[in-house]
């Protein structure tokens, strides 16, 4: 069987993605689940390669060498040599890194969409660095779903103890009550389903989270969960799908509930990410969905603190990529 | 030196109040560190105690049966004979088990204020019967504070491993951001500091979260941060207490966060007791500051789901005595 092609781009030339990707297609448990490819600078790879001792992929590929499907059978680079190492220092953000950090996207991005690759593995960016050149996107998420054409994306954080789906991302606490509602909340738990059973091999047992503490006591203090959320999980039970809730989001993490429920939806950021923080820290996947490409990505930041210094843990890039394969 | 003695309030007799105050009363451990008396209704108990073969407290008293400093040599009962066991349902909730739990805080309460008892400890009550019973209140917090004529209290929640203080709890999620205020926040702050010092026996080293995902990435969503809870840390810091912040709630409750910090103070309830649950779920124990008298409750609920099925673990009950002698 041929193994799945991924493209894994090289993230913030700054950040800790130079390095976490040499460590990552090093491990040989990457290599047994796909054809992994860097998309990013070979200049900075070489460079961090030196610095830190780590192999340097055999094959370094420019955009114009292949055609059709990609494959290789070692790990390989394919070089837009668009940043050199004495374009920018280690640890700070920079708007060549910006931009060279959003050219992998894109490239990787429109390589999926033409069959290039199975799908996309994204090392961490800087949103600032982003800003800084000008790129009008906020993250990777609304740049993915802009250059697929796909929409609305649904951000979902997958662990083998736990995972968490978001009904909104990065608002104000203040708009979330008013940004729920019952067609979003429906388009989440689809998109958690249809994700899980890939992931799972088997129909998922799906929890939905109140919006209020204890979920409102039966409207107590606040009400979305009957005007909004019980009627969103009536649809998707009346669709087949295994939907309990609405739970009282605070004991919805305990062990009991961990073993009970595949995923959890959950209606803001941090409802989801702090529990999710809290129990795997480490091997947490980003997974977007309800995009038309297959793409994952490394659960933490571009950690400028520790970027070039031979630290980094590649342990969440290398199950994102595992976790892409299987999703193929 | 004389134990301290701690009322532990019965809860609703239809969840797991009665099963859980008996184990903890047969626990060796309470004995050595408290002398407990159960406020409850001796009907129940006995119920309980038959149908799980549970030990029986020695002492059954009448409210007027003592004056003074309460002292047993043996776990004991104050009898309240305000509900028997034909007169609710095991798991259902009901008007006259609300009423009769209000009943067991308000003697608690004004037994402590009244010299009686140097701390009280409840097991868990049900809000919703609370609120059939025509009890103004939406949970013991409240009540205690009006009872005690204190206030505003603080509800904390306290484990080995993590401890978070709210500045609100029980509203509405579109309320919070309204309610949050310095004033607010530097009370919460003072007053989980005074009570971490009494269990540490130290100086606290305190962590106060945003409001917003990110800390609201400097405005782009959400301001909370720099209006209100920025200045609150200043002007606690001015006094000399150990203070990080805004923290960005999703990775507050890391592992690096946990060893760093003694306590997290939390703007609203499920920002502290998800991911806290999520971490301390049988070690739970939930702390009343704020308020005249000292105390401690179990952190779960309830439970009807396995009340009177004799699976209850009394664990957070044990632990919450301990904290209460540990407080006096």
């Amino acid at each position: 069987m041929t193994r799945p092609a991924i493209a894994v781009t090289m993230g913030d030339p700054a950040g800790v993605g130079p390095e976490i990707c040499l460590k990552a297609l090093a491990d040989p448990r990457v290599g047994q689940v796909c054809a992994p490819v860097i998309v990013g600078s070979a200049a900075v790879l070489a460079k961090a390669s030196q610095q830190f001792g780590l192999p340097m992929p055999a094959h370094i590929l420019s955009p114009g060498d292949f055609t059709g499907h990609f494959d290789s059978p070692a790990p390989a680079i394919i070089d837009l040599a668009n940043i050199t190492s004495d374009q920018f220092t280690p640890g700070e953000t920079g708007a060549a890194c910006g931009k060279a950090a959003a050219e992998y996207i894109t490239f990787a991005a429109e390589g999926a969409m033409a069959g290039a690759f199975d799908a996309i593995t994204t090392a961490p960016i800087s949103k600032k660095a982003m800003n800084e050149a000008g790129v009008a996107f906020p993250g990777h998420t609304e740049m993915l779903a802009s250059l697929t054409g796909s929409g609305p994306p649904v951000m979902m954080l997958h662990s083998p103890r736990v995972t968490v789906a978001l009904v909104t991302t990065h608002i104000a606490l203040r708009d979330v009550p008013g940004a729920i509602d019952r067609a979003g909340i429906v388009h989440v738990v689809r998109q958690t389903h249809d994700a899980m059973t890939r992931i799972l091999g088997r129909e998922p047992r799906l929890a939905v989270l109140a919006l209020n503490c204890h979920g409102g006591e039966d409207g107590l203090f606040g009400d979305e969960e009957q005007s909004v959320i019980v009627p969103a999980i009536e649809e998707c039970r009346a669709d087949g799908l295994d939907v309990a809730g609405p739970l009282p989001p605070d004991s919805s993490f305990s062990e009991a509930a961990l073993e009970r429920y595949d995923a959890h939806i959950c209606m803001y950021h941090d409802q989801g990410l702090t529990p999710f923080k809290a129990l795997s820290f480490k091997e947490g996947v980003n997974v977007t969905l309800g995009i038309s490409i297959i793409r994952t990505s490394v659960g933490h930041g571009a950690a400028f603190d520790i970027a070039w210094q031979g630290e980094a843990d590649p342990s969440s890039l290398i199950v994102a990529l595992a976790l892409a394969a299987k999703m193929v």
